[in-house]
């Protein structure tokens, strides 16, 4: 294959072009957007057999967004071939739009001048993504291709941290002066010379900033058309605007974008001047994409596209969590060995130790998942640690002293032993106390080396409880019934 | 208390003031927003000391978002003093931003006229949702005190069914017709009469519509800016506009935005006609509640403000989530109590068991974490439930296979018994392909019954996989050793 889809259907994905109105599907009363299963499928068909017409009526009307979706939707051996039927007319915005495996595979069925090309015609923010899925020497032998007026752009902002707000950012910006009427500022972006940085795409506050390029004040674009042309901008600009340093966290920025329900922020470099912008757009998915690795990692699954990889791959991400798994369950079953004899003796022991295990690892992922996220969200300040840890050791006292005593009194009449009960209850509610303790400090601590806590904190904690579980309870058995 | 902090803090915090530069934090190497703990620490001792000329000063320069945050951040005791405070000049952002089981508390505080005078001052959406946390009668009662105008506009959208379209969207939108020039627009949108519906505060696009008000084009508010003024609106309009109807679920709205990059988006009736706009800021609260609700649910914790709730209220409903963990395990335990036969004469089952279960509940975990966020991300189509099946049974064909394969081994040389390293083996292999197939299917089958699947799909997984983990395993050990 490779060449033949070539002719006829320039321009029918264009992203820009169609209204959508998105209807209710009749049987789940839900909206439908993207691609539909029987689209999927019609399209593997042609694939299948080879129908190159059927593939091209097929993409007519999607938008590059829906074909970016219909490729993550394929069967893994199809999507190598619609995309080389997509390559001779690309358009670029359906790499952006691919989860990031699928970005590099694809990049890499492309020769240099082509990726060149989509690299070029993408908006700095979107091309600077694909950069970064790229490793270095590709970056290098790219960058080399490309002008050097863009170029220096690209390499300046590479130097700033991985997810940091100059990463995230977009050059292109508004700034006026405050002493400026209404007419001058659109004068200024109607009219402004070639020379100068471009115009965002799209903008949405105008900012204000004082002789020294330092921001003071913002006008949202809208209040620029409500306004009469001899309007100072400072009789309408609103003075609360947030400004983010160019190092600061992406994630950091985001949060603070919720907060203050913000739209466009400006970035400042480190003498305090007006660098670039960012906008909402950008912070949805910086927002998701944390959300989703923490719920991902919490539950021991790789943080990406884990949905739309091959089996073999999902098969290999999934093992590695697994074997993490498979070592502290090696451990706990190391720890019950060592008490075998009791348990021969008492095999009651036998099935009421896993309660204590359970109980005990159910309660602390309830308290580091709410640790997690309130890293997260910003809402645990890290001067708060020990009042964090105070407050979850009083919640066990209550919610574990109750499962505690309800379970000894449940298993003391079960095995008709009160000694049982009363070992069952101890152990348990020491057991529980641990999971907050560790569960509210291991996040925290994970999170001080830099490392996700959603990451590392499950996994350990379990193993703690676990062991802790089995050895306190077996050990207070041994000691008081053997 | 009550009335002592009233005079001279007026405007004080008034949510349009202070340019904020977020500055790096030295130490963590974060940007700071938000309160400080410092901050919430003078704050309590203030209230605790009744110094109230100490809280007036604290509050001074406070956003309101920032307040809200203090409040969620006080200690439960010093909430409702401080509110008290700030109740008699109060801005109504403040109620916006605090939690929603603190807003039912902190409008408890407040007489009817005062809720009143709150619902009538706040922007349509935001009165809405503080509507939405109150009981019915309250709801009435509020209504009937506000004038018909405004009660008609919150009696038609609280029709809408709960977290759809229409409750979400605001009904100021702007519309204009495509014959119109950019001019015509601009006066439109600087001198529309009083009697027409109010523009919005904030806005990004302004919609095209044709002679019947249905959408066929939009204006980027920037676009408006950068064309003269006899430029014609057909030729500058883009025709990519995504209409939602009204009675969409607001999350398929979501996630059609971030599909699309979507920015604002008409909302149309049943006839097509559009009556109102969702924006982006909207759609950023909905993306994050969605995520945050399945990790804390997955992990069984209450959906919010369990962070910010005080220790009973936190244990009572961390009680609610580990009972069901207790009668999981206490299934489980009767399971292994059948077999204490087998267990006394050959105790290697009572520490091999546990690791059937762990293995199987992780495997479990893992398959209902993927398919519970491809519902919600729409990636999982309704039509494909029996290909994502396939798949997962393909993955634990794969990754299940290797870690029986590598645990029945090891188990085999630990207690040196062949036979119950192949009876470890084929029960392990067995019920992770069961944690695929049910783990698949089950988030699947609760989302049909219009249940959160990730409320429900957690807890009877895990009860699955362990009573058919000790079962299997003890069974066959039973039938082949005994």
């Amino acid at each position: 294959m490779g060449k033949t889809g070539k002719q006829g259907h320039k321009k029918r994905y264009n992203s820009e072009q169609g209204t959508t109105i998105h209807s209710l599907n009749e049987s789940s009363g839900g909206v439908s957007f993207g691609v539909s299963a029987g689209l999927r499928d019609a399209m593997e068909d042609a694939l299948l057999n080879q129908n190159f017409e059927g593939v091209k009526k097929l993409l007519i009307d999607l938008r590059a967004q829906d074909i970016s979706d219909l490729i993550n939707h394929l069967k893994h051996r199809f999507r190598e071939p619609l995309f080389h039927l997509l390559k001779e007319d690309l358009d670029p915005q359906i790499l952006v739009g691919v989860t990031p495996s699928l970005q590099i595979e694809l990049l890499n069925l492309l020769d240099i001048e082509q990726v060149v090309s989509v690299i070029k015609k993408l908006p700095s923010d979107d091309a600077l993504g694909l950069l970064e899925t790229m490793d270095e020497e590709w970056v290098h032998r790219i960058l080399k291709r490309i002008p050097v007026s863009e170029r220096s752009t690209f390499e300046q902002v590479l130097q700033y941290p991985d997810k940091s707000a100059g990463r995230l950012m977009q050059r292109e910006v508004v700034c006026v002066p405050e002493h400026w009427c209404v007419a001058q500022v659109l004068t200024f972006i109607r009219d402004r010379p070639k020379s100068m940085v471009q115009l965002p795409r799209f903008f949405y506050d105008v900012f204000v900033v004082n002789p020294r390029h330092h921001p003071v004040g913002r006008v949202p674009v809208n209040q620029l058309l409500r306004h009469d042309s001899e309007t100072l901008i400072q009789d309408i600009m609103m003075e609360n605007v947030n400004a983010f340093p160019d190092v600061a966290d992406q994630e950091d920025v985001a949060q603070a974008f919720k907060h203050y329900a913000l739209v466009s922020a400006p970035i400042i470099s480190s003498s305090g001047r007006i660098i670039g912008m960012v906008t909402v757009d950008d912070i949805v998915h910086v927002l998701e994409e944390e959300a989703e690795e923490d719920i991902l990692y919490m539950n021991k699954v790789k943080g990406d596209s884990d949905f739309y990889a091959p089996i073999p791959t999902t098969a290999y991400w999934r093992t590695r969590w697994l074997l993490i798994t498979l070592v502290n369950t090696l451990i706990a079953s190391y720890v019950i060995s060592q008490f075998q004899a009791s348990i021969q003796q008492i095999t009651a022991l036998s099935f009421l130790m896993t309660i204590n295990a359970a109980m005990g690892g159910n309660a602390g992922m309830q308290v580091v998942t709410v640790v997690v996220r309130a890293l997260a969200t910003r809402s645990l300040l890290e001067e708060d640690t020990w009042r964090a840890v105070r407050k979850e050791l009083g919640v066990s006292l209550l919610a574990g002293g109750f499962c505690s005593l309800l379970l000894g009194v449940i298993a003391g009449f079960w095995v008709n032993s009160v000694t049982l009960g009363i070992i069952l209850s101890v152990s348990l509610i020491c057991n529980m106390l641990w999971a907050s303790f560790a569960g509210t400090l291991l996040p925290i601590i994970v999170s001080r080396f830099n490392l996700d806590p959603a990451i590392s904190a499950g996994p350990i904690l379990t193993t703690t409880t676990d062991v802790f579980g089995y050895a306190l309870f077996l050990g207070l058995a041994t000691l008081f019934l053997m």
